[in-house]
Formats: C-alpha cells, structure tokens, sequence
C-alpha cells in the first residue's frame, strides 16, 4: 500500500503537483489557508484538512509554501504538524527556502525522530503540470521519496551531504537565472537603442552560444516587452530568492557582486511598483533606465 | 572565377578562417606581422603580402585582428590598404572591434567609393577550423560575401541597419558571454564553500535550464579550476571587449551595471596578474575572494 | 534625587558610557556577560547585576550590545528585564540594531506600558571617554532622557516621529562612513599605483574639500596602511550594520547600489580572514585586488 | 618685468582664473572660440587672439578646456599653439584631462624643447572668482608658475613624479566627491522613504562627522532637491570625469567598483536626459528608483 501523504501549498506549483500525486495514487490530505484552492483536489478524492497539524498522521508532509515565514508557520507554529507528527515520517520541503531554515528544520526534525528532505525543484507551472519538473533532492531518506518524486518530475538530481544542500543549490540555480535576466536585460537595452530589432537579438542568442531554456523564455519576454504572466514568477518572489541568496553567501563570507546588482534593480522594481510582473521586468527597468520608449500595452 | 581575397591577420582564429577559403579555392593573399605563422598557407597555395598595402589588388580584404589599433593600422596607417584600395572593392572587418572603429571605416571606405561589410564571428578555434563559425553580417554588400562566409561559417545571420550594428551585436553576445561566467564563477564559489561538488552542480545547470554551450563550455573549466586555454580567449582580450560593450553603452547612454561588475573583476584578474589564463578564470578570482583554497595546478 | 539607571553591555564603548554617568552622579547597576569587565564601575561605586532581569527596578536601563540577538537576548530572552521593568519605566536602546528590532521594541514596551527611546551614538571610545558623543535620540521620553545624554555626549540631536527613525538615522550615517571609506580604499591604490605618495594625497583630500573627521580618521589609516585597531569598529561588526541598511532599505524598497558594492568588499574581508581587522581595512582588500605589494606589519 | 600669458577658455571657470591674472598685472592675452566671452577681459585690457597658434609668442599658455578633444586640438590641432610656440615656454593644463593625454602632452612638449606643467584645480567658479582655488600642479617648472598659481588659488600643492601624476590626483578627488554624491543620493533617499527630513539629516551630517564641504555643497542640493546650478558642474561633465578616472584605472589595473556604480548611475542620469543638471543630480536618480516623488520644481 502506498504511503498516505500530507500536501501543505496549494499555489500555481503546489496544485499541480499534488495533483500529480493523486493521479499517481498516493492517498493525499491537502491543506492551503484558502481551502477554496483544494476544491479540485478534493472532487479528485483528496482528504481537506483543517489545519496542518491534521496531517499528523501522513507518512510523509510536503511543504510547497512562498517563504520561509509560511513554512515554518505549517511546521512549528501553533498548528503546525511537526510537534505531532509521528516518528520516522519524513517530511519534505520543496519550494525555495533559506539555507537557515533547511538547516533548522533538519535539526528540529532530527531531534523529534523524524526524517526531513530538502527537495527543491526547477520549473515552472507547465513543467508541474505534466510531471516534469527537476527535483534536487537531499537528506538521508531521498531513496524513499523517489516514487514521490518520479510521479512530479521528470529527474531527481541527488545532492550529497547534508539536507540544505539542495536548497542551497537550488539558490545557486535562481541566482544563475535571475543574473542572465539581467545580463538580457542590459544588452538588449544596449542593441534596442543601437537600432536592432529585440526579435532578430533573441534569434541569435537563442540559435547560437545559448539555446537554453532560461534564455528562450525570458529573452523571449524580454524581446516582447511582455511582463505580464499569469502564471508567473513575480517580481516580489524573486526578490526574496535573490535575498536568500545574499543571506547563505553571508553566512558562508562569499562576496557576490552579481547577486548584489540583480538585487539591486529589482529594488528599483518595487521601489517602482512593479510588483506584479514577472521577474523578466527586470528588462523593463534597463530600457526605463536607458530612457527607452515603452511598448504599448 | 572567384573574387580574390586578401587576409590580415593570422592569429588563433584568422589562421583557420583563411585556410578554410583557400580550401573552397579562393584565390588567396595573406598578411601578417610575423610572417612565419603564414607559412602552412602559402604551401597550399596562399600568396605572401610584404605589407597591407600590397593586398590593395584584391577584390575583398578581411580583416581579423585583435583590437581596434591593430585594425585602424592595417586599414589606414602608414602602410595601409585603404588609401590604394581599388573602388568597389569590399573590406570585410570579422574581428571585434568598436562601435565607433566600425562606424568610422564604414565612413571612410565610402568616402573612397569602397565597401565596407562587417562580419564579426561567434565560435572558438575549432568552430573556425570546421567552417561552424556563426557569423553576423551587415552592410550593402552583404549578399556578395556569402560565398566566403559559407566556406567559413555555418550560418550568416544578417543585421539590418547600420554595419557597425553587426559589430554592436557581436558585443552584446560576447557581453552576455562574460556575464554567464560571471555568475557561474560566483555560483561556483557559493556552492562550493557550502560543500557541494562543482561537477554535480555543474551537470545540474547543463542538464535541466542552462543546456547551452556557454554553460557546458566556460562551467566546466570553473567546475574543474582549469584556465590555462591553449587556443583560448584570455583575460586581456575579454577585458578590452567589456570595455568596448562599456564604451558603445556610453555613448549610447545605456547603464549596464552587470557589465560594470564584469569589468571590475576582469580588472582584479590583471591586477593580480592572470593575463595568460582564459577569461572563465573569472572563476578563480571568485574562489579566491572567498577564501576557497586553490586547486592544485 | 536622580534616576536609578540600569546600564548593559560593558565593551569598548559601553564601559566608558557607563563610567561618565557614574561620574555624573547617577545611581547605576551594571549587567555584562563578562562579569569581571565591570570591576572598575564597581570600585566606583556601581552595583553589580547578576542578571538583565535584576535590572527591573531601575528607572532608566540602557543597552549598548553589539547585535540584534544579543539586545534582544537581554530584553526579552530568558532572564530579560522587559516582562519585570515597571510601569513607566525607560529602554534606552543606544547601540546600533536593525530598523525591525527598534520597532519590535517599542511596541512591546508600549503594550507593557513602558516607554522606549532610540538613542544610537556617533563616535569611538575616545570620544566616550571624553563624554563627547554625539547621540541621535528619538521617542516620547527623550527630553526626560537629556540629562543622562548631557553626561555621554556633547550633543543631541533629536529625531523626528517614530523612535525607530533613530536608527534609521544612524544606519544611514555608518552607510556615509563605509561608503567614504571604500570610495577612498579604491582612490588610494589608483593614486598609489599611479606613484602617488599615500600621505601627500591624503593631505590634499583633508586639507580641500573633505575636511571631516571620517576622512581624516579612516583615510590616515589607508594612507598608513595600519589597519590593526584596539579599540576600532572590526570588520565582522561594520559588515553586520551594512546588513542592517541592506536590510532596511530592502524593506524600504530602496535601491543602494554602493551599500551593497560596500558589502560584497566586506565580504570579501570576512572571505579573505580579515575578520580582526578595522573596517578602514577595505583600502586593504582594494590594494591586494589591484595587485599593489603590502606594506610590511 | 612679468611674463606674458596666453588664457584659452573662458568658460565659468577660465574666465574668472583668467581675471585674476589680469588683476595680478600679467599681459595676458585670451583665445575662446565664442570670442564674444572675452568682451570684458578686453575692457580691462586683454588682447583677444584670433586663433590658438596666435598665442605662440607667449611666456606661458594656460589650457582651462572642458575636455580632452578641446584641448588636443588647441595645442596640435591645425592652428594649435604648439608647433609654433617658442622653446623654453611653458604650458600649463589647468583643465581636467585624462591621465593618457596628459602624459602625451609632455613628451609632445618635451620633444620641442618646450616645458609642461600640470596643474588642475579645486574649487568651483566663486573660488575661481575670489582667488581661492587649490591647485595640484607637477613638472620641471612648477617653481616659476607659483606667482601666476597665487593669482589664481589659495594654496598649490605640488605633487612629485611625472607631471600627469597631478591630472591622475585631481581624477582622484573628483571621484571621491562624485562616490560621496551618490552615497549620499542614496542615504538620502533611504533615510527620506522611511519619513525622515532630509534637512535634519543633513544638519546632522555636517555638524558631526562629515563637516567639509563636499557634503555641505553637494549634500544641500539633495536635501533641498534642487539640481538646477547656473555655475555647476553638469551630468555630462561629471560622467566624463568618471569615464576618465575608470580609464586610468583601467590602464593601471586598478579595479573600482565604486566609481563603476557611479559611472552606472550617471549613465542612468544621461540616459532620462538629465543633461543640464548638476551632478548632484544622482541624488534624483536614487529618488525616483526608490519611488519616491518629486518635489514640486
């Protein structure tokens, strides 16, 4: 029989993964602080709880919450599951967080008998939707989660040695996106004003030295002048990751120059109430910068 | 018959370029400074110029230099090819230079009733010896030169406007080149000293949002601390290309403070004395700076 | 009779702060960690608290602690003075702590009917010892505060509206220092490397238009390049308040590109073990990055 | 009997240095290119020149021009001064100018059996007017210029080595005021967004650890948001600066993160078209990134 598990996040990423488990038959118990977001699960045959400490039971919690704020809310705040969660479950915490909260986590749930994973993933909404996300998975009972994570992504990436480790690399990961957004950002600012058409830079790049996902979609933004998205990473999320990233590169004395400036124009983004467009607006701040012309919206 | 050519400039890339259109059997005369590295050319053929100015007979001069004096020297300087160029020959510049150098010979030359095309290329040494170079090419003559560019490339992308739009594009890639290095150099450091194995970080970015050759390429000499590069792209060469993005966004007045990051650290790289390393050795300066031991070399 | 003032936090600054208000005449219990620091107070006359809470029945308690953990430790931690300090009573918060945590306190005093006074100081211990601090205080109490201030410092400069704003204020000065201090680590090696003598531009700077202290003080020590500091604001302390502005003005949304330049140099101190040395050893790092020999210590 | 001056530029600065001259009792005679600004030095007894090269009959030359093309082309330009100016006469560049072109101007001067002297200045027009410049003067004859340098400033500071040695200090000093107009752009707009009075800041600035005048000036038109300067030194003049001091630091290998950041920001100034404000101006550029409003103007 397949372990019962415990769904704590129902955002854009976390509803469609749960809804992976449950297409792949683990018994699920989902809890979101706006239950209305379950109704879906729930039609599917997911279990509503009421709090998260009702996911006590669960073989295994999953944590797909925004920040680390809300995660440590649903595990050690006053309903949080972790003080009545039972001995040898796992729990496993997959959006981004900070390295000091991982680590956190990693000892509280060590001393309570528990097992905890830090399993951050890549990708976005789509990727989730259809199962195929890049799971980085770390802690001593990644073994057990890999049919978990098969039914949500297309390939886990171990990392070795301690459970933070995947958050780390996975802040590692979004400072490499959000610095080549930023790279984009400026030189298209640099060619737009030159007189290159975006389309023909993007084309280039993109058939080029960096046919990679994260320059196609984002120089694809870009290029566009299109920063609304839907179902997008907004600017006040990256900035947060762009801070947790700052915060372990403090912990660990490594300067980041890059990081600091990417931090920096995305304070100019909020600074400018730009808190609804995707990270990629970073390409609106240089061409406001460089005293571009905006697109018509 | 075909158009005969006249090549200055035998270094790294040149001595590939012009081997490649003496074997699509073009007629071909070579010039360089140190006359021996023309030596394998002209057993299979190439003739040998004394000076520039004796290429002044060809229908097409390409130019592949190192920097903007090289250039300038060569085109107009004492010995130059310029002053006795016939009219309606084609000077193709295919090395990087500035904006301002571009826009300057495309003056001149058309002053002179000449052509001017430029041409600048993305690949390493052995894209140029394969004839895969990507090349980017602008000016009215365009179309006349995609014979050569054919034997010498694997793909012409077109730039419309301007010729030294082509040589403002060919900065902004090698821009965002530098700057994917930049963050990977810093992400390296980061991850590192927080335990994690370069080569499993490494295959992490190349597998899943970075599966480009800008990644694979320069990752992997950061990931194994490697920078000496026979054939490769060093630090001096790197530093004065960011100048040159840094001098086209001046007078462009675009802000670009990422490629003001990358220039600080190219600057630390030749304070400290690294010019025979590769310009991925950006990656060292990071390690260093946080303290990281060195790899053993 | 005057008020009975509890005084925690007996390092560089805070032994000589409490010795001037002992000099005044003030009754004064004294709490440090270290309890043997508070010798000399004792021998003045000076009662010894066994611990914060033991301080609940002073009128007036006084915090001068390095960091945010170690004020929060002993105003509301285990044995805290804030849950026993009477109604009425004055905290005094003169150290430099984070915008978040000024607020935090005033709000809790507020809700235990206590009042809160933000009161950081500009100087070094000279200064304290002569009684000539300046100090930025704001809150309601603050004029009930002036006779202790009179007796610390030479002059008080009242802020405006929220007590926190204080140490805004003071976040925002140390960020001027740090600031001036790279701007000249990194004109001194230029000038340096140009054959410049270190003393002569100095004199020129202090002589013309940065006739200030901060030039005088933090540039005489670049200029010497002696950066060990027995009683000086050290590395890891300066990198914390950097924190502390990037913190703010994070929450601020207020872009700092030069904080966060200051910021990247001081971790590269922290990154290089610098960690004993004086903050001014920012001219330190600049000298070693432009590959300038060190001078001999 | 005193030696004869030829005066070129009559811009803010050059056209009170130049009375001075005149008041000193020195034949003077003055070439501007707009010859109409002489119109008042001629009342008083100046001789106007017609062209550069008829300046050539005089003991001394002073350059007082606004940047390097200005200069270069008054001294070898087609009627430039020097071919034509006697051996034994000496020039003196008053003006900032790169590091490069005044290296180049001494060995030109050198080789003619002429005398350069390097002598830039401190102070902004009223010092012009009163006579209270500071000088930074450097070659063979800096001796036998100090009755006209007493004219013109309050003090000389001579400066040892070669003479551009004083052109590479006065790009010193210019960056250090430009790094502390931008670190005080941004602490302004911090302390500002947080509901500080910027007027109270200042006065705490000035009065405790920052009392020179680079901040007073600079400092009061941030407070007061007024970047309107009859006399100034406008956002093009200043980046030009800048883009000098980071070529000198480029040719020595000097990394400098700071003055890219202001070079970034200034960049930012221009590229909103910002022209005609004083460089104080960044001090609005942190304003608006910050989202701050605009005082009424």
């Amino acid at each position: 029989m397949k372990q019962s598990i415990g769904f704590i996040g129902l955002g854009h990423m976390g509803i469609r993964m749960a809804n992976r488990l449950l297409e792949a038959g683990f018994p699920l118990t989902v809890y979101n602080r706006s239950a209305n977001k379950a109704a879906k699960l729930v039609d599917r045959g997911a279990k509503l709880a009421a709090c998260p400490a009702a996911l006590a039971e669960c073989d295994t919690v999953i944590t797909m919450l925004a920040d680390d704020p809300a995660v440590e809310g649903v595990v050690t705040g006053p309903e949080g599951f972790a003080p009545t969660l039972k001995k040898g479950a796992i729990h496993i915490a997959m959006s981004t967080i900070s390295v000091a909260l991982s680590r956190r986590l990693a000892e509280q749930h060590k001393a309570a008998s528990q097992h905890y994973v830090a399993a951050p993933v890549l990708g976005r909404p789509d990727a989730a939707e259809a199962g195929k996300l890049f799971i980085l998975a770390a802690g001593e009972k990644v073994a057990e989660c890999e049919p978990l994570f098969s039914a949500m992504g297309q390939r886990t990436f171990p990392i070795q040695g301690d459970a933070w480790n995947a958050h780390l690399t996975k802040l590692g990961c979004n400072f490499l996106i959000a610095s080549a957004i930023e790279a984009m950002a400026e030189a298209f600012a640099l060619t737009r004003k030159g007189g290159i058409d975006p389309a023909a830079f993007l084309n280039i790049l993109t058939s080029t030295i960096f046919t990679a996902p994260a320059y196609k979609n984002y120089g694809g933004m870009i290029a566009a002048g299109k920063y609304q998205s839907e179902a997008g990473f907004t600017m006040p999320l990256a900035a947060k990751d762009v801070r947790l990233v700052l915060a372990a590169a403090e912990e660990l004395r490594v300067p980041m120059p890059t990081a600091s400036t990417v931090c920096d124009q995305m304070m100019q983004a909020l600074g400018r109430g730009m808190d609804h467009l995707d990270w990629s607006a970073l390409g609106l701040i240089a061409a406001d910068n460089s005293g571009l012309p905006r697109a018509k919206e």
